[in-house]
């Protein structure tokens, strides 16, 4: 189901491929934030069912989602975060960020992400790993794609 | 052309209806690293001409590239990024790291994101804006979307 970009030697574009259809990065928002069960997928996104039952497969088949048994209700499943997919939070806030930058109304964010133990405002930095500075958008140096 | 998210208040939604078309995030990837015509973004897409034509005029009405004269070829176009559009980076080195570590093949990830001044590798850190400590997954608390 996914499209491939196979003559790009990019990992944008490798993921793009996994998390790039429409709805699947809102699924594994609303997992970050806690959703697990269809009905409730489906309530938050207003999706159709037959669109999402298909996302919430490719997840699971990509390693991002994992179905397990509801514990709460015999017979039905519920759809996890796995490690690989909780670190797509990163993501999923960077992109937020420019969101809440560009696209906020006039009462501001609709939400801001917190550090759980002070309950600051969680900012993301680019910084630099060898010299240890932090790096502005003007110092970067940015082959982000290989040029073969 | 952008399907919408009318009942997400979240400026992740938002910032999907913008750039979450197949394509652009990979044309502003491409503009990132200095492609500014036509045909070098269809040739290094391979993507078709009519479809590299919409998503390149949607994206100059969001502001993301901005389409001016080439100046060295009389009569034709070129789009370069905005502001807007250059803050779009580090989503898509974030985004990129995920790949990396993800769909990597043996030779390792693809390109680096260095920084200019030392050549070193940047990476991307959250961090808190109130106690200054570095935020890692688990101290995140995540509203990512508002409630209502």
């Amino acid at each position: 189901m996914h499209r491939r970009y196979p003559t790009q030697n990019c990992s944008i574009a490798r993921a793009l491929e996994v998390v790039g259809e429409r709805w699947s990065l809102l699924i594994v928002r609303d997992a970050l934030l806690g959703v697990r069960r269809f009905d409730d997928f489906q309530a938050s996104l207003d999706i159709a069912t037959n669109v999402l039952s298909s996302r919430l497969r490719a997840l699971c088949d990509e390693g991002i989602l994992q179905r397990q048994p509801d514990a709460e209700r015999a017979g039905r499943s519920e759809y996890v975060l796995t490690d690989k997919g909780r670190e797509l939070a990163p993501t999923l806030i960077t992109l937020m960020k420019w969101g809440d930058r560009h696209y906020s109304g006039p009462a501001g964010p609709p939400r801001l992400t917190l550090h759980s133990q002070c309950r600051g405002t969680v900012s993301l930095a680019l910084e630099c790993t060898s010299c240890g500075e932090p790096v502005g958008l003007d110092g970067l140096d940015l082959p982000l794609a290989a040029a073969d």
